[in-house]
């Protein structure tokens, strides 16, 4: 019998946790789990016999270590920022680890320790990152063992609503963290590289400056630069590419009103506002619009979005932003926190709701003297709203990866990343039992582009 | 004989070195000047009896104590970081002290230690702050005197070019620290209140939001908002009033044109551009433009000025950003320091140049049920590139209030700053002999704003 440990049983375990339930009895599993809501975990085991809720603190070591000690595998889904630490106690104890969230620098360093110990820790295996790497990874390494280059490679990723429920003006709804929804893009301005061109895209213009691009069957989305894409020319063995790109997926029309929350400084973090407590959602707005005696917050606001965006205003409008009656009532609150209180309260997901994850890969590569193109796209649907897409793509690649650690199939130690054929293959090929599963087309190119 | 030690000799200090050389016959005084450069202070001394050129670090407390011990007066011209470590050994040694700068939190907290010591560390003393301290201290006095509220309060101050130098598409030139006129108004939004609404101006619209006034006889300007204008209500003894207000003044076109180098993000000193060494004007400015294989990098700024911006356009070709022959040469840039390289070469004060500081206050105020208003605006033109409009009002009433102290005409000890009329009135009275004066004008409105 082999143990499981699970740290965090938040919304994106869920498909985690019913997987590994209901393979325990084949692989003769046991699946331990900690949260802080102990109520929320017996809610996910629902009775089952190789399931147990436990009642520690998972954040503090000294509680943690006796559940790792007993374990042949951690699975940290606790918030990113925690996983070195976890890492740590299970380099002590030689017990292999996952987590869904990025490498960071101190993980990175990690490696070596993690390679004497023997044991495997496996990051970035859920979506974006994980499911991005792994497709993408499986079509750069056939590109390159029929000799060809990769010129371009375009990945788009988006949480998003299935077209049932999809059905406000933002076409959207959280599907997971709503603080980080509302601080994306923030901390740096976004670069990538484009015909061997450097470019750098600021915050304030980040959602302005789209990439448009469309799914058969699913109709068109803008993606906006997500972060660093540069880096992800080493992680990917693509050095000398001239043009690579990282975008998130929104629906037409999203991007460009948010921007106006952008604009009017409504995503800020870095101060609180005075009195926020007392604000409404019409004097929040108008903290950020001028002060114009005979003019209402209404007409200030569709000033500000000058006559080319006044296809927007219903959008916010929508929204509630106008409302003078209620205050928000959030204390020493942020323009972000506020902004994040409008937010929960309009783009919630319903229990029969129904989200959508998005992915799309554009290849361009070069082959005796030829120019190629590669589109790989994948759209999966969410079962309703805890057995969300978002939870599918997230938990189920950290699952199977579990189940290949616990089976002894994956062999390479250290700190990793799931961009080996011996860990994506088998990954990708299980995935499409669950319906996540890439469409791929080739075209060869009438020219350079 | 009283001994006046100075700790930096840079550009604003011509003017306050000069006014205490011109004074130190009379009132016996040694002037000990010490800065990294022994020839600039040698230069500004230019062989006079009473004053003498210090080789020593400044920065270093074991190298400075020696120095302060032996004085009468300190007065701190360095970087405004370094000034707490000054006050402390001031403090240790019973020495008075003059910086012109803000009173950080830090120094704020050094307080009851100068008032236990004796001494008096006077702050804020020279130009924004300074200088605009206590022309609007002089006027809410005297309208508090009669019995009237302060209802608006609006302060605005530029250092700009006099109308015979002012000949660049930009009306402006570096008259102080060129890397922080490049980062200026980065770092949180500004913040203000008018007419009780709390207002918030994100970064990138600072330079977009402008207030336009005029000054008679000096033509239009267009003031932006000046970081945090809130806690001035504090300092100013206006704790409930409806509106105040602080900007920077620049001429009209130039807010505008700057605003599209904050749009591009060229004015982000977060990260360092790949390469930037080899990077020209032209590859620079494309960094943040699209790809676009048949537009030109003009055509692209083109596109990004938008149709009702072009008049911008001239503005930016007369700093040469599409020129591609010289790379700019900065290692391990940020976009900011690259801006900067291009600035420098263009904003020069040539050494013919007089600069202009320009000051103006916009009083509103209740008595007897009747609005009125008050203006007060101060125009002073720089002498030469030397002795400029900048370094006179930044040196002239640091030096009039080291004169004060040291004839025992300022009695209130400690952290201190230029609001009470025992300072800011002898101060006022003797800049006017130097031409640095204040115009003010009453007028009763016809109805309440």
């Amino acid at each position: 019998m082999k143990t499981i440990l699970i740290l965090g049983a938040g919304l994106s375990a869920s498909s985690l946790i019913r997987y590994l339930l209901d393979n325990s009895k084949i692989y003769n599993w046991k699946i331990r789990i900690v949260d802080q809501d102990i109520n929320l975990v017996n809610r996910k085991l629902n009775g089952h016999d190789n399931g147990i809720a436990l009642s520690f603190n998972a954040l503090d070591s000294a509680e943690r270590r006796p559940e790792i000690e007993k374990s042949d595998l951690v699975i940290s889904m606790l918030p990113a920022r925690f996983h070195v630490d976890v890492a740590k106690d299970c380099i002590a104890l030689k017990t292999n680890l996952i987590t869904p969230s990025y490498i960071s620098e101190e993980m990175r360093e990690l490696d070596e320790e993690a390679k004497a110990a023997g044991i495997i820790i496996m990051n970035e295996i859920g979506v974006d990152p994980g499911i991005d790497h792994m497709s993408a990874m499986k079509i750069i390494h056939a590109i390159q063992a029929k000799g060809a280059t990769v010129t371009s490679f375009k990945s788009f990723c988006g949480g998003l609503m299935a077209p049932e429920s999809d059905n406000n003006p933002w076409n959207y709804k959280f599907t997971w963290n709503p603080r980080n929804v509302v601080l994306a893009g923030q901390g740096g301005a976004s670069c990538f590289i484009d015909h061997n061109e450097y470019k750098y895209v600021p915050y304030n213009r980040l959602f302005g400056r789209l990439f448009t691009t469309g799914i058969e069957g699913y109709g068109e989305f803008d993606g906006y630069a997500n972060r660093d894409s540069l880096s992800y020319r080493k992680t990917y063995g693509l050095e000398t590419i001239p043009t690579i790109f990282r975008g998130t997926l929104r629906r037409p029309g999203f991007c460009q009103a948010w921007n106006v929350f952008i604009e009017l400084g409504m995503t800020d973090d870095s101060y609180k506002m005075e009195n926020s407590e007392f604000l409404t959602p019409r004097s929040f707005l108008n903290a950020f619009l001028p002060y114009r005696p005979y003019r209402s917050v209404e007409d200030k606001f569709k000033d500000f979005l000058r006559e080319d965006r006044q296809d927007l205003y219903e959008k916010f409008e929508w929204l509630g932003i106008f409302e003078s009656t209620t205050p928000l009532g959030v204390c020493d609150a942020s323009p972000a926190q506020m902004l994040e209180k409008i937010l929960v309260g309009k783009w919630v997901l319903e229990p029969a709701d129904k989200d959508m994850l998005v992915m799309y890969h554009e290849f361009e590569y070069e082959f005796h003297g030829e120019h190629h193109s590669i589109t790989s796209s994948m759209v999966n649907i969410g079962e309703d709203h805890t057995f969300t897409s978002m939870s599918n793509t997230v938990g189920l690649p950290v699952a199977i990866a579990s189940k290949m650690i616990l089976n002894g199939d994956l062999t390479t130690l250290g700190v990793t990343l799931p961009i080996q054929p011996e860990v994506y293959n088998p990954i990708l090929v299980e995935l499409e039992t669950f319906d996540i599963r890439f469409i791929e087309k080739e075209v060869q190119l009438d020219c350079k582009i």
